[in-house]
């Protein structure tokens, strides 16, 4: 079935769960006031579902291939990414100094998120812009500036970013591309990258590498590496692209889903060198990469939030629809069709609260973007920055892997129908499989929250989270209406094993780090548990003025269903420590 | 990498989570004492290994396809299932009397394990063949017997289920396939069946078909289904196959995995009916069928055991090879192989355990078997019995949600490489996915243990089982080393949680079905959990002995890491039907 974009769900998210509600009162948000918000978000959504939607199954079916050295897309493909640049919606967040509508990032989010659920294969590309974006207005020189943004917040050509080599995944301290000074202030660039998404295409009339090398004097490790922009062609004096750059696809990879997005073998320099421009300073192209990665987090974990979303209109129009057996809530003719099943009533509710929890997590961390920047303090603004750090890998694990599990619980829904490729649930499952891997596999995310994200500020900024929950319980104990059932007592359960979790992780990031790591899985999954379930409850309360019904039987049905394994994944976190290093003498198969 | 048979585990787990070692010791198993057992599972894992194995991707690759009206396998795999006839091997449980081995099912299940683990789509057929023999033997005609038995026990011809119909999935009652009466006795047989696996295929001279279908005066709904005997080709005076018989695969599904299995579209009788013979009596089909499924439910819990443990060696492997970044724990050159990192060690223990837990219930499940046909006492046998229906849709539903899991935790451990086919992790998980679904949906499954096999002997057969369990919490406490951790406590608590929900589930089958079906799901991962766990739990105290070192450290993780939500499911369980019930409004999807 076609894609549905959720306007009035991503509204009252947006609302309630992230703060545009309480930002359009306070004026940060002034600009999206008036029903701007909704207008804007009704256009994006039309392009999910007239533009994207239509052309998804053929992107899985055809896949992107290389043909005579460069990559086709599927059909239709082309014509979109056309449409996609005349709608101009590359540029939503970026500020209009440099040709953007510069909109809430809390906004383009909600775009991303229709976006990605129409077509996620095709939404790689455009969305690999916004970091490379984000990255040359805060590293790039003026001169890099003028020559490639408006190109690149046009929609024009899109970006790609080059990190991964064969030995260097995770740790691009093994990264080992190289980069040699030319007389004239360029580099030439040559080495091998893998994993390069859309690293070509017949799209755009360019593209724009970011690419990842080291100088020849650079020093070892992370602190040696230098970021450049090498585009496919050269420009020509009038800006057009001109002569081939040294640079090309050698293969594109099978993959599980995401058939439409080319995944690039890139080979750079097999003839001496392709030109690159440095961004910012040399050895410093780290710190530009974490620019642009922080933003593309947020994004993937959007993706788990789409797929999420997309799985679940997918399943419930399925259960509507088909009919088995008899059901005793059902007084129709006939077989009942099968949400009146109970479990499958189970499967499905479990399929929206942990989509809706995921999009809470998501939306908040965007609107902390927007605040970072927009508050009128300081102070403010660096604790809403610090928000966003916390929040973001969390946004990105906690989402994908809830990707993951609604995609596969809508195949299940399905029954043997979603197992058959035509209809269309399992190129879903498989799609959001890759979004719990990329951009740091969410193990990654899991150490960066534990290791580098509850430290910040000495703690306080965790710490502010939960007291920012605990505002929300004391709401909810006050209303504590009938509805809600026991959503308040499984709330607090949850906020506290959060709270003493992180205590005990606050108290072992120094002194015995391996421990905290051997948690960090289960403790990132426990944050999401009571941050989501804490933003849903924040939805149900506003939804008892009568703004949405669904919110309050979806938010219980969270909190009693699920987020009431809480306790056990603080145990799993706080004794975990011994069986998980006591674990490579089980595994059998290490010195 | 290639499969390598796990034979001392699976001895390990068939010895002191099933009853292998007690049943040599008290006789029931005088057949394979003295390495009998050991010496048949080297060998069925050779052919694993050696014949099975080999042609996995190929089949993955290339798939089973329709080419001139009939199916094509893959490249190699009618070779293969020549070597499966010429082994020997679709006999090992079938008595002696009618042409097998009359070996128990407790080792069948092993070897069956290890053939699927190495070739899932390619076990599909032989399998098939299991619960056609057992249908002829229980309620075939002499007739019936003599003339097909020897060819399906020797594996010369295999079978083939043909229940599903494209409205009658779950819900047979909705069956519309026709039998009309001829003359000498036999039967046309004219319908569509969808879903049929191995509904054709070359790699056989025949294929023997079950097909349910209604006689012209059968009652409605599931009383009126018969089962037949229809073959591909007729049998000449000789027996040999001679006319082809009329019916006729009319396509092959494209499936998320098992690519080399054909999923067939069946027609029969588009020229006047195709040729069969009753099975048993007239509008008994489905007593027939359950015979089959039964065997068939137990054969697809191990096939979510077989995809586990290819999932976790082939994880281990990448984990001990593939190196990133430093670890604390690795004192060696250069980066640390991953599975130093405490967070990957987390991965790889939790597919360990999982996948030794669903391979404890599936080995406890045939013993019982074993045990319902072999035991000297007409009670004890009769207890047996209903243990096996007990413990059946666990198995079943446990096991493939686990090899679901463990599949795609598998993909998680391999990084970016998870998601490239060529490194084969992602296949497994495609190939799990199915498990979940055929042979009765995991939610039927749930189903079928809350309203059908908790009320056998007025619950006293779950109340048995529970028992047994706190048999070996007993001899826990009793021993209780420093090196089990938690494991008792949380196995207490486990059981108690159990038993506890299991009162509750038997309070509400009479009363508040509903009730009761809305936490179906939960309920049977939670009796999974604590039967799972208190069977790793014997294996660590039989390994107390010396026998196998990796038995306690993977029980106790299991326990103290897995186990330990058993708390939050009784919840979800006890406290889950008003946010389920609730649901149909909050879904907003029905009127």
């Amino acid at each position: 079935m076609p894609y549905r974009a959720p306007i009035d769900d991503i509204l009252f998210a947006m609302n309630h769960a992230a703060g545009m509600k309480e930002g359009i009162e306070s004026g940060v948000y002034a600009d999206i006031a008036d029903g701007f918000a909704r207008t804007l978000l009704e256009e994006a959504g039309k392009f999910a579902e007239d533009i994207l939607d239509p052309i998804n199954r053929s992107g899985d079916l055809h896949g992107s291939r290389l043909v005579n050295g460069g990559v086709q897309t599927a059909p239709g493909w082309k014509e979109a990414y056309a449409k996609w640049h005349e709608g101009g919606w590359a540029g939503v967040v970026t500020p209009q100094e440099f040709g953007g509508m510069g909109l809430p990032h809390l906004l383009n989010s909600a775009c991303f998120e229709m976006w990605t659920a129409a077509n996620m294969a095709f939404m790689l590309c455009p969305c690999l812009s916004f970091g490379a974006v984000d990255a040359l207005i805060a590293h790039g020189s003026k001169a890099l500036q003028d020559i490639w943004l408006p190109r690149l917040v046009s929609g024009e050509w899109p970006a790609t970013m080059n990190l991964t080599e064969p030995q260097a995944g995770s740790d691009l301290a093994a990264l080992r591309s190289r980069a040699e000074r030319n007389p004239d202030g360029t580099y030439r660039i040559s080495g091998q990258k893998i994993f390069i998404t859309y690293g070509d295409h017949d799209m755009s009339a360019n593209i724009v590498h970011l690419v990842l090398a080291r100088l020849p004097d650079a020093p070892p490790g992370t602190r040696g590496i230098s970021l450049f922009i090498v585009p496919k062609f050269l420009l020509n004096a009038d800006g057009a692209p001109g002569a081939a750059n040294d640079l090309r696809c050698t293969g594109v990879e099978h993959k599980m889903g995401i058939h439409g997005s080319p995944t690039c073998v890139m080979s750079y320099g097999d003839h001496g060198g392709a030109i690159g421009w440095l961004v910012g300073e040399e050895n410093r192209g780290l710190a530009c990469m974490f620019t642009m990665m922080n933003a593309a987090r947020l994004a993937v974990g959007l993706q788990g939030v789409a797929l999420g979303e997309r799985a679940f209109q997918h399943a419930l129009a399925y259960a509507c629809e088909r009919r088995q057996g008899r059901a005793a809530a059902y007084n129709g003719e006939g077989m009942a069709p099968i949400v009146y099943h109970p479990d499958v009533r189970r499967q499905l509710m479990t399929m929206k609260a942990l989509t809706q929890a995921a999009r809470a997590i998501c939306y908040l961390t965007a609107d902390a973007t927007d605040r970072s920047h927009r508050l009128p303090d300081a102070e403010a603004r660096k604790q809403a920055g610090e928000r966003v750090a916390l929040l973001t890998p969390v946004a990105k694990a906690f989402s994908t892997d809830i990707g993951n599990e609604v995609a596969s619980i809508g195949v299940q829904v399905h029954g043997g129908m979603g197992f058959i490729e035509e209809t269309g649930a399992a190129q879903f499952m498989r799609d959001a499989r890759i979004a719990a891997i990329y951009e740091g596999t969410n193990g990654i995310q899991a150490i960066d929250l534990v290791q580098r994200k509850l430290p910040l500020s000495g703690g306080a900024t965790v710490r502010r989270e939960i007291q920012d929950m605990r505002r929300t319980l004391a709401e909810l104990d006050r209303v504590n209406a009938p509805e809600f059932g026991k959503m308040a007592l499984r709330l607090h359960e949850a906020v506290d094993a959060l709270e003493r979790a992180t205590e005990w992780m606050l108290g072992k990031t120094g002194s015995a780090l391996e421990d905290a790591l051997a948690g960090a899985t289960p403790y990132l999954r426990l944050f999401g548990l009571a941050r989501g379930g804490v933003s849903l409850a924040a939805m149900a309360l506003a939804a008892r003025d009568g703004e949405s019904g669904a919110a309050i039987p979806t938010a219980r049905f969270f909190a009693e269903q699920i987020a009431v394994g809480a306790g056990a994944l603080e145990t799993t976190v706080t004794e975990g420590a011994e069986g998980v290093g006591g674990a490579l003498a089980a595994l059998g198969a290490v010195a």
